[in-house]
Formats: C-alpha cells, sequence, structure tokens
C-alpha cells in the first residue's frame, strides 16, 4: 500500500539526530572532521547503534564494520535497504551522507510511531569508509558488499600512517562477525545531498536521480633518485615530485577541455618523499579522477589520463607504477525504483526534477546487483566537501518524505 | 711563511674523524640523515667540541648555534676563519660539507703536532642549519653572521612540525652566549666536495673555486577552497594543490629551457592541505630556484619563476603569497685567496682545475664581506645529496693538503 499523503516525518526529531551528529567529530566552523573508523566515528556509530537498539533494531555488524539495523517485515522477503554514511572529509560539512543514515532512522521511527508494519523487512545501513579521505579508494565496504571488491584486500588497505583498515576496525571494536554480503536484497534507497547546485539554482525540492556521472580514479606511484638541486644537470634528473606534479597539471588541463559538456578532471592529492628544500625526492604518489555524464567521454578521459599518468614518468625520468584504479557511475538507476521514487514525489506534490549524480555513492555499487534509487536534496550554492556545506530544515524536508513513502511503497509491494 | 711541501696532512686521523661521523645520525645504507639541530646534530656536535677541546682550542657558540673553535695565533689579528657544516639532508651523504669542518680541524692537528705557531689565529667554524633541510631557508646562520639576515627572524623560522630555530637550540643546548658576526674576520675558507662531476669527469685532483652559479629561490604559498571533486564545476574551482603542480612545472620546464648553458631549475617541495582524494585542497607551499653561471641569466629565469608563481595562482583561482625569497651566489671570489689555493695546488704538485661552484654555500654570504675562498675535491660521478654520495681518501687527500697549506700561508702573511 502507499502511505496516506498526510503522513509526514519527523522534521524535528530528524533535526535533533542531526544536530548531535553534528556535535561529534567537529572540525572547522559549522564542518566536520570524522574520518572513517576514527575515535570520532566509533563515536558516531555507538550513538546510531543506541538510537536503532532503542528503535527495536535489530543491530549486525559485518566484518568490514558496515552496520546494518533490521526491523522486520510482515513476510520472510529479502529486506528494502535503505542508508548511506557517517565518516566525512577531513574538511566536510554536517549532511552529505549523515543525511541518508539519520533519514533512515527516521523513516522507520516514523514507520513505528504509527504502528505500520511492512510486507519485506527494512533495512538501514551505515557503509564503512564511504569518503575515501582516510583510506583509498572509496565506497570500499559497499563494493565488498556486492563482490565488486576483495574483502581481503579492503582490510589491507592503509592509511597515511600505515594503519590498514582491519586494524582501524579492532581499534574502535567495529569489526563484526555478520558476513560481508551474500545474501539477497530486494532493493537500495540512498538519500543525499545533491553536492552539485542544480537544485538550488533551479528551485526544485527534491531530486529524482536517473543515473550517474561516469568516474575514472587512479592513484600512481613515481619513484626516483634523490640528488642535490643545484649541480645535478637537468638531463640526468629523477626527481618524482615533478613526475607528479606533471600528471596533476595534465589533469587539470583534461578538465578544462571537456568543461563545456559539464566534465570534470581533478588532481586531488600529491605526496612526495623527501619533499625537501635542496633535494630531489625519489618518491611520489598522486590521486586524480576524471568524470563525466556520457560514459564514452568518460572513456575517452580515462585513457587521456592514463596517457599522462604514463608521459608524467617519462618526461621526469622515473619509473611508474599504477597501484590501483577505479570506476563508478554509468549505471542508469533501476526503472521501477526510480518510479517509486518520482511517484512520492509527485504524489506529495513536490517539485521534482530528473538528473544525473555527479558525486561517488555507495549506491552505484548496489545499482550493479540490485535495484537501486537515489534520492536528492538540495544543499546551498551547491558548497560540499566543506564547513560551509548547508541544506537547510526546508531543503531536507521534502526528500526525507519522499524516501519516507517510496521506501514504505516499496516494502509494501506485492 | 709558506709549509715546506713534504709536510701533509695525516690522512689516516681525518679519515677516522670522518668515519666517527658516519656513524652518527646513519640513514639510507651509507648516508646520513642528520637534519639541524636534531639530536643527532647534537650527538656530532658534542663530538666536535670534544675534538676540538683536546686539541687545545678555545670553542665558543654564538647566538644561532654556530660552534666557533680557536686556535690563538702570535699576535692579536683578526683570525683565518675556515670550515663548513655538519648537518645533512634528509637523504644526505657522508662527505659534504663534514669534509670542511672535519679538514679544518686536521689542519689544526697537524699545525699542533709540528707545534708550527701561525701569525694569525685561525677559527674553525660549524655553521648552523646550512642545508636548510629542516628550516628554510638554507645557509641561515653564516647568513646571519655577516649581518645578511635578522637574527630574530632567523631564530623565529619553523620547520614543518612548527618548531622554531630557537627553541631547536635549546632543546639541544646550544643556543650559545657569543654574538653573532659583529668581529672582524681576516678571510674565510670552505673545503668542500664538489657536489658535481666536472673534477672527477676530468681527472682533476683539486678544484680551485673562482665564482659561483647565482640562485635564486622562493617560498610561495597559494589559498583556495575546498570544495567536492566531483560536481565542483571547473569555473568555480580553486584548488591550491594545482596552482603548486603548476609552479612546479613551470620551474622544471624553465631549467629545461636553459639546460643548454648549464642552467637549473628545482621544483624542491610542495605540500598541501587537506590533500585528500574526494576534496579540493584549500593550501598549497611550494618551494623551487632557478641557477645559471652567468648572473644575468639567472636574474632573467628569477624573472620568469617570478611570473609563473603569479600564473600559477591566476589560472588556478587561489590566492598567492610570497613567504620568502633568497639569492646567493654570482659573486667572484677574491683574488688573492683563490691565488692561495691555486698556489698551493701548484706547490703541492695537484692537478688543479679553476671552476665555479654551483651548489649553495656559507662561502657565498662570507665572500660578501670577508675574502673568500672555496676548494672543491672531486666526488665520485658527482653524486650528493644522496646516499651514494661518494669521495675516496685519494679524492679527499690533495683537497685537504691544499687547505692545509693555503690556510697556513694566508695565517702567516706578513
Amino acid at each position: 500500500m502507499s502511505l496516506p499523503t498526510e503522513i509526514r516525518a519527523d522534521l524535528g526529531r530528524f533535526l535533533a539526530t542531526l544536530d548531535a551528529s553534528s556535535a561529534i567529530g567537529q572540525g572547522r566552523p559549522g564542518g566536520l572532521c570524522r574520518l572513517a573508523l576514527t575515535e570520532a566515528d566509533r563515536q558516531m556509530r555507538d550513538l546510531f547503534v543506541q538510537w536503532s537498539n532503542e528503535a527495536g533494531l535489530r543491530v549486525t555488524v559485518d566484518g568490514i564494520g558496515s552496520i546494518f539495523a533490521r526491523r522486520e517485515g510482515v513476510e520472510d522477503l529479502p529486506p528494502v535497504l535503505l542508508g548511506s554514511h557517517l565518516d566525512t572529509q577531513e574538511n566536510g560539512g554536517r549532511f552529505d551522507g549523515i543525511v541518508g543514515v539519520l533519514g533512515a532512522l527516521e523513516v522507520v521511527r516514523r514507520l513505528n510511531d504509527l504502528g505500520i508494519a511492512t510486507r519485506r523487512p527494512i533495512e538501514i545501513v551505515n557503509w564503512t569508509n564511504e569518503e575515501g579521505a582516510r583510506f583509498s579508494p572509496p565506497m570500499v565496504a559497499s563494493g565488498c558488499f556486492v563482490g565488486g571488491y576483495d574483502l581481503e584486500w579492503a582490510l589491507g588497505l592503509k592509511d597515511a600512517e600505515g594503519t590498514t583498515v582491519g586494524q582501524a576496525l579492532d581499534a574502535i571494536g567495529y569489526r563484526g562477525p555478520a558476513a560481508v554480503g551474500g545474501r539477497e536484497i530486494d532493493s537500495y534507497f540512498e538519500l543525499h545531498i545533491e553536492q552539485g547546485d542544480v537544485l538550488d539554482r533551479t528551485g526544485h525540492e527534491v531530486g529524482i536521480v536517473t543515473h550517474a556521472y561516469a568516474s575514472h580514479g587512479i592513484l600512481v606511484e613515481y619513484r626516483g633518485e634523490t640528488a642535490h638541486t643545484g649541480p645535478w644537470p637537468m638531463a640526468r634528473r629523477k626527481n618524482a615530485l615533478v613526475a607528479g606534479a606533471r600528471l596533476l597539471v595534465a589533469v587539470d588541463d583534461l578538465g578544462w577541455e571537456y568543461a563545456a559538456t559539464g566534465g570534470k578532471a581533478t588532481a586531488a592529492r600529491l605526496s612526495a618523499s623527501p619533499n625537501k628544500a635542496g633535494l630531489l625526492s625519489d618518491w611520489a604518489e598522486a590521486v586524480c579522477d576524471v568524470r563525466h555524464q556520457d560514459p564514452e567521454v568518460a572513456e575517452l578521459m580515462r585513457v587521456r589520463m592514463s596517457r599522462a599518468v604514463a608521459e608524467a614518468g617519462i618526461r621526469s625520468g622515473c619509473e611508474t607504477r599504477i597501484l590501483d584504479q577505479w570506476s563508478w557511475g554509468g549505471d542508469i538507476f533501476d526503472a521501477a525504483m526510480v518510479g517509486h521514487v518520482r511517484d512520492a514525489a509527485d504524489r506529495l506534490g513536490f517539485r521534482g526534477l530528473e538528473l544525473p549524480s555527479q558525486a561517488g555513492h555507495d549506491a552505484y555499487f548496489l545499482a550493479k546487483h540490485v535495484p537501486t534509487a537515489m534520492i536528492f536534496t538540495p544543499c546551498k550554492d551547491g558548497i560540499t566537501h566543506n564547513h560551509n556545506e548547508m541544506a537547510t530544515p526546508a531543503m531536507l524536508e521534502p526528500g526525507l518524505n519522499v524516501l519516507l513513502h517510496a521506501v514504505t511503497a516499496r516494502a509494501d509491494r506485492p
């Protein structure tokens, strides 16, 4: 059945959970710095588990730390999954994926308030390390869940200090006993702020996400040789820092070449060693990516980025090693699932807009295996991954209610 | 008087001091990591002070930690100063400036052995933070000694962890009571490995340094804004990491443009923050420099580097701030002092070559105020600032003896 349109989420209660979250792992004024599997992340996870228990949900944690909070259905069917992630970037905002997890909690609380049972179980999920800010690549837990990544490999990923995902999970007590994936899921919904300015700029209240920008990322290592910055002839230099810088500039240029059709390319990270005045660096590591809403153009950009990776090494006399590559997006979300979102928006009378997602999301991994849809709330001026990220209550309310109604409709479908 | 040519330094004793030094602050196999004012630097300083005391020298430490070890002359005249530095790069070699300080010690020990008194006092010096590897800029203590740098400013320079030169001096107990400079010096000799391959390649035994490459360095800060690496449009990005990378590539290109006449340009350091996958960086700091043996060409390169500094900021939408700039070299060493070196090489029968110095040296600051000369030993294949840096005993012996004879001649001149 569909819920009557008068039934709405409790916005005040939802905002109170968001406020509590905003106090854990505070970063720059107004922002959060809650990197995956840190002490701040543990505190937030503990609070989410407490809320879930209080809501009568059965909480399980899987082998890579993703948390599932299950509300049983009337029948023993695969669950409707909904959620996102509670971790943030180093200079992250208060909304991002947090809205998706706490929004899912509000959906369940509201159904509890009203004593509404659904045919299928409903499960909230908080995915580990969505951001990729501490451990590269991002979306690693949802990737493992659907079998796209190898669990052992993921547990061995290291942060900048050399701590592995496995060690970090043990340190905060979130390496759970549940199997990672390997079970049937009915469908997946993810509510998220848009992380772009389309909804805000065009005055739409909710985003009905139809597909995703195709994105290709790469982690590259260059190895050269240390030498004196003075007398060493240019032709004998093997400065790994220059190799990394050449790659980043080439990738940024690539972004500009495709900007007319909305393409983006990002020089995200460059680390070098010894990276000191007076000395050429013999090691550098760089992370960059390209994105385009047309998968074929994104593939062209990927090929050109790969060429830039090799060229930067050759021109700097350094050895090039590709440590990791990842791709996501390009998927068309499930038509029936997008239909649930569109119907809910229409029935509730919100101005919805069909649009592509530009950022990376756990939903992309899920979409490859499970009917999936995403719902976007507007965010002010598209600012995100920044302490000035802002989604006002008025911006959050439509998406939250669309989630409530779409999930219930899906969970109750015959 | 000139010493009889049969009188030679005690090579074995000199090599023993070099061996002792090579055990303090070991880095990669065969190399040293003895950054200025660290615990390893303190150990080396303590050993040098002990050796100086044992040689009957009067040791004083000045307000920026430079150590002076004085052997009195027959007359109360300004001293002949000789020395270099005991600190190294992060991936430093065992020879570099160490040869100059320990070579100076051997000169004094040999004069002691023979009971030879000189007319002028002879003073050995170990300059603080020559390398600039921990605190930027390099050669900071010799700069203060001649009044080229302000002492308070130098004491406030910070390393990557935020520790100041003053704090680091206090931590190892080497902030001395002696005034920094402000006294008359007769002349300055510095023995150093060439840090280039000219002597090794051409089979010369000793380098008679006539002038120095002119070098211009810069420390730049870029400020942008963090944002999501995905949806944020290229035209709104203010990625400080890209600004830094654009500068480094432009500077490296500049080096290649002037390589035909021996010019060099170096991208030495790039730090960014947050510098994480998923996020544009809002802060970056870069160090780079240009060098040419023709001061006019070096000036042209400097102007072009300055333009690249501004362009990199503008093209990346970032604010540009020049935090520091430095220049050195270009000087012609004192003709009479170069004559002392040339005469000693000739009298001792060594194959000497007149050549410019390409690296930065404390001697450049001294040369602006005091008659100064440098003596180079060959080093294998020109490799330096690298654990494979090598100067064999046969390579060191001629320069060491030229230092002994040139210094004695200078100290005894009427």
